[in-house]
């Protein structure tokens, strides 16, 4: 059998167990059974022998069986009903129910549960990034922007930013948990016409026996109006919000990348990894690179969804079907690999302390430039004279450093010469001796972060406390 | 000059002036002045002449002016600041800031304005899909699933359940409205080190410097930990949010340009369009297919969003710039010409009685079809006994009528005379008879979809009120 | 196991096998015996007896042995290296070789291969469609554009529409198999450096080693300047031609699906199968929905792609690695499931000539109403007069039918009574009873299709004869 | 009025004029004169004087009045055909003819000279990127993969392999070109039954117009069987074909955005240009980062064009006529304002032999592991066990590096006490010396790449010698 490679490589077993054939397929005979216990107790002559036969069963999966049945009738939901019912010897579930009445609100299950996954690897990741931004809140570092140097932060400030990022999708999260609606039970077109055949036309029984079904999936919300079908701009919304919650991640995997090719950080390595079968001395950062392609793979899930939503013809159709079949549970197995991988990177990475020092010391002098220009500035000189000066000669350093004209960086023995600005070597050097410690707000900011990540950490401690499993 | 088609031809004036080069201009200017007038509250040396001479020159915007700067700068911030200082004959704005200070803010309020705007559009969708669900209340219709008649419904039932999808959308939208945060006052890289600079280290009136700053852009929420830039999975937020919106219209456009296909409803027509230059009796429903086309517009402009998040390098990049100029406003103007063209759709749009009956007609007797098999159930057959010969001859039917064997359909004779079925012919009529009006619960359902429309436009009665412009 | 739904539930045995994990480490140890042959045969000290003891081992594929190792080396090709050894009791394999020489190549063949697969299951797709097309050659129908009502047509034609569009894709896979080019034995870093030193720097038997690689693998070209890996526009190249060449049978089943509402045509049905299990009447077309859902999937997978294209890192990186793993084997299966789906389309497929008739009685007037016009503007009447008077008449007509006012369409005898119109109502009758088989060029133009696609039957005979396996 | 951005601040003359409002109506207005001068050659009744007429008018283009016509008429083709007429003083134009086979024709007219120059870009482009290449043929750099240092290559080979890569698109580009097929004239359905009509039912006629219009036009195919438009899987292919072309390009600014960070390479820059206003020493790869932002702005815009394709209905309708309207131009506007800039990218570039040096002899012993492991199995150590020696004394003195408790890369001399490697410390120094200037086959890879294109410029040399305009 060919695997799928993104559960089989990369997912928790947390996320394939929600999503397995074998899964699945109890899922809905709970579900089947939750409802004839319900019609069972609003009136419906369901007995209670029956019931039994089909509870002692319902963990008895042949998928092999049911595929051959379903060869047979092209129809998936009527050879896992006859499937259900050999088992059982009765003829009893799927009472007043069309297809979607079972598999809509079984998938939308399969999508909650996930989600819940999802927000404690969420928990766990936000947490590390708290500790990590922590440990580093006094490395400064040569903060880049375009990828060049730029002025001074801190390692700790640099992680917490991309954790406050995700933080922000950990709410929007949240967010859609808290408000994510089930379809429940409403019949072939929506109109629970056949529910209420059932209950010769007792519209209260009918809404109390979908109550109790929607009590038994433990959803918080239902809808009222659809069709056949629960709108799939709610799919949309899921996957954007796994790709929300990815992007935190992409940007730090990415920025690490860039670290490893200064060797001012780097991901770590396990026993026994081998980076590269012809280099030994390579140590590649083939985790974040992963992260990155989860992103991508999300962002392709995103086109599928939202190719899905608005494409609903009337009271719906099953164009959707191989598309869900296959963007749902990809997608939750493409976000929890993520953060397994993520989390593995978080438990494992490094920082390199020399190699940031000097990285910091070449380019110092030129970090602080803007702090220099205003206090040519406050020593009475124009903004846009004291730039071009210090422009001019920034850019003449720069290009002497880069043609080897010189070995260091000489930047403030050239502005203590310029008569255009008003600070001596001495003021220059102090404002750049300054500058190695100088990350500004940074200190403050990574504790706002931490402080946000604490409440949340308490609230969930267990979700926190997880540890990824070993990754490939 | 080449314009913007979504903007010119779609886009109302509310969005556009939003989006315009001149208004954007003037909102740098306002948001320089706000900074200008909280830092000498603060203690910097600005001069009020300066404020004032800046004030009285803000709406003076010359584009091609600053155009011309930018060609020799090649740095659109400056050239914007050379103008406007050169206007003034100071040179005081954008101390101790970096370009980013100003540009992501004045962008982020651009987005919190343009959602604003979208919010009441929504709101006046809502209200007039809920008026047109209960103008056709009890219109009884022949529901389609697969595109195939399957059970009745009301097409006020077909409204709202399209209504209730976007209802949806809404509530994720006033989630994003109420949670957005603003970048804010934070420097070169994040760590607003040069406005401590400014304000000899003193970091409270820097943190009060910033509340000022965020005071006069009346967002939400403001970031703590960022780079250059705000994370850009907001965007993607942002513009996923816009799709999500879009999609219940879109299904409903789609339905509709089905519904037209069968003449059971149609977008209506505005005096004087020809609906073909060639085909004079054509009446074709290109509103509809519009609102389509935006959803697809919008889908790339998700496409573009979702690439930049995740994408951050370090503390930032521009990578992001020309696609940013290029998709905000563009997904804006396109779901704001998506509510033009639908609000048009809504007021205009019509259902045809007749054709609705003569489909029912035909199709009813095969719509029933369940609730016979529920009624011969309780007669004493077993469901698939019932369903089999059900299947058998409704099957036969389809195939008759479709081969012209039968003028009419027939299904309720046959199904008499079958001995599997305990049902006579009387038994039978008076089923199908009741089904004429059996929408089941749709009155209900929709009757809840208005209620919470009420909710929305009792909160929002001028968004409400809004009336669409002319469209193309 | 988790299964890959895409391949286990659509694709056929012939993808299937290219991509399975055996297969594919079975294409790898022949790719390595290939190079050890080849390099022996240039000088290299490999003895035969090491080759031969490889070869005896190639097909004891232990998939588990396999990812244990990888387990603990986290490098998967030096897990496949150290199994590959172990088994022949050799050490001989991958010498001069990066990962890389491995990979790339290997996964480049399984490209190429599955090219072939689809283009042979194209040519049957087309041999289909012109078959299918020839059959409805004289079928008049009436031709819908936005949905409604136009103008005459022929079914053959409409079929011969939709493959002329997959004809076209079908050329644009010809010309990316007849280019494709395979990355070849290039080193670490693109610049054969580890093979220059094996054979101690001596560039022409390095060439000559490329040169039998690549006979071995049998793709037509290969790249000269490389880094660590191929270009991955081409991977995006590769997606894009499946998406384009899903898109004729896409529109087509869309087509199909919207006949379908009409009773004019079905994708028809298999004996056994059931269209819905609560609505016996239902026949649904699902196999269509399925194509259409094939589409979008790989939209999806064309969406990963492109976001690896122009996303190169110096000599390489990975961050492709993940992603490519799961869109190009998914990529193919859903493209070859599509395949599968719509071939049994094809197969199956009915009309229905009564209700086609009763549709074209319904319509006719109006969609001879441009000739009408042109006759009358023969006569002497100006275009827009003409345009002008049909036109009102026209609609008329429409709304009248729509409310029931008219029992059948009555537009012939309005126009003979409109003095503006010089065409009296024996001439109008004669003009829409020409209608009636007036489907222009259809029957040329379909010929036109036929007899390209023969061309391409003649050339390859068992790739047109090709049945798919059934369907689930 | 709202300028379209990716048109005024990025895209040439040369591609506005051929999108432009204007433009566009005069190519339609030559088309309609086309057709009428082919009509009367053909037979038709149209005086010359009315042909006279038109001609002398065509140049003559109000859009505002036509804006004006269509606001009420709701049609635009319809506008443009009363302003044209009313100019004239004739009825002549559009006769026998559907809108499509105005606009199709045109916009595909539009689409194929935008291709044109494109491929003219392409060829600039790729003059450029050799004439580098060979520049900086022996300058050896530090190759990367997985950013990280791995063996050595040259700059000059880093760039033909981007250059390579975009080679193969541009022979993508040259197969869609000699390949695009334009719809014809086929009327409202594509069977050219009004056509047929004027022609008093003469086929012959008929093909004949057809192909003399298809003349005028210049394309070198024509579709035969189409419906009211030709297939949108074409756009799609084109769409694909412009993303495929900005791949080598944006893998190539991607790499110099990271080599800007070592500081051995940069973009260069244009006088006066403000790196940063606030950071008066940055350089930022600002053109390298919008080529990579246009990048993604056209996979939106191939998002947009696969979603067209294979959603077509029956013979056609217009829900991708806002998407093409708004995908098209600005796909082509975006893919030509890429080539501008990356064109300027490629005039000022720069690179920084000192920097580049220091980083090789940082690297260098690293560089050559794999060389020395195989002179290492040369002398008869087996693979594995060289590796696991050369790999410990590798990652300990990358580890020392990084910690600072090693100056310099002292893996030479750490290798030469290893017992179990039997090479001494002069054989290694001999080795690393070679790979000083080794980078294997870079330099005859080069050249192939060089003399690929030297046939190419050699062909169209006025394309060659293109140079960019001045970009913001």
């Amino acid at each position: 059998m060919i695997p799928n490679v993104l559960a089989e490589r990369y997912a928790s077993s947390a996320i394939q167990s929600i999503w397995s054939a074998e899964g699945r397929i109890v899922l809905e005979r709970e579900f089947w059974i939750a409802v004839m216990k319900a019609q069972k107790d609003l009136g419906l002559d369901i007995p209670q022998g029956a019931i039994d036969a089909y509870e002692s069963v319902k963990d008895r999966v042949d998928t092999a069986s049911i595929m051959e049945r379903e060869r047979i009738t092209r129809h998936d939901v009527k050879a896992r009903i006859e499937e259900f019912n050999e088992l059982a010897g009765h003829e009893q579930v799927h009472k007043g129910m069309t297809s979607r009445d079972l598999t809509e609100n079984v998938e939308q299950l399969q999508v909650y549960r996930s989600l819940l996954v999802l927000r404690d690897r969420s928990v766990a990741t936000l947490a590390r990034m708290s500790k990590r931004s922590a440990q580093w809140a006094d490395l400064v570092i040569t903060a880049r922007t375009h990828n060049v140097a730029a002025q001074p932060t801190t390692f700790g400030k640099r992680l917490s930013m991309f954790g406050e990022e995700m933080l922000s999708a950990h709410q929007a999260l949240e967010s859609l948990i808290s408000s994510y609606a089930v379809r429940g039970l409403k019949g072939a077109v929506g109109t629970q016409m056949d529910q209420l055949s059932l209950f010769e036309g007792d519209a209260s029984k009918v809404a109390e026996l979908e109550r109790k079904v929607v009590a038994h999936l433990g959803m918080p919300a239902v809808w009222t109006n659809v069709g056949q079908v629960y709108p799939r701009s709610l799919d949309m919304r899921t996957v954007s919000t796994l790709v929300d919650l990815a992007s935190g991640p992409s940007s730090m995997a990415k920025t690490l990348r860039l670290m490893a090719g200064h060797e001012t950080a780097s991901e770590g390595f396990a026993p026994g990894q081998t980076g590269s079968s012809a280099m030994p001395h390579k140590m590649n950062s083939r985790s974040c690179e992963r992260v990155n392609g989860f992103h991508l793979i999300l962002r392709g899930h995103l086109t599928m969804a939202s190719g899905l939503a608005g494409d609903q013809w009337n009271e719906g159709d099953v164009s959707c079907s191989v598309v869900r079949r296959v963007m749902l549970p990809d997608a939750f197995y493409a976000c929890d690999g993520m953060f397994e991988t993520f989390l593995t990177v978080l438990d494992q990475m490094d920082s390199y302390p020399a190699v940031i020092a000097k990285e910091n010391t070449h380019y110092l002098p030129f970090l602080m430039t803007t702090t220099i220009m205003m206090e040519a500035v406050k020593a009475g000189v124009g903004r846009e004279t004291a730039h071009k000066a210090i422009k001019e000669h920034a850019v003449a350093t720069v290009n002497d450093l880069r043609q080897g004209k010189v070995g260091h960086n000489d930047l403030v023995a050239r502005l203590a010469d310029d008569d255009r600005l008003p600070l001596d070597e001495q003021q220059l050097k102090a404002i750049v001796a300054q500058g190695e410690a100088n990350a500004g707000a940074a200190a403050s900011q990574l504790q706002h972060f931490g402080a946000e990540v604490a409440k949340l950490t308490a609230a969930h401690p267990d979700a926190a406390a997880y540890t990824p499993g070993s990754i490939l």
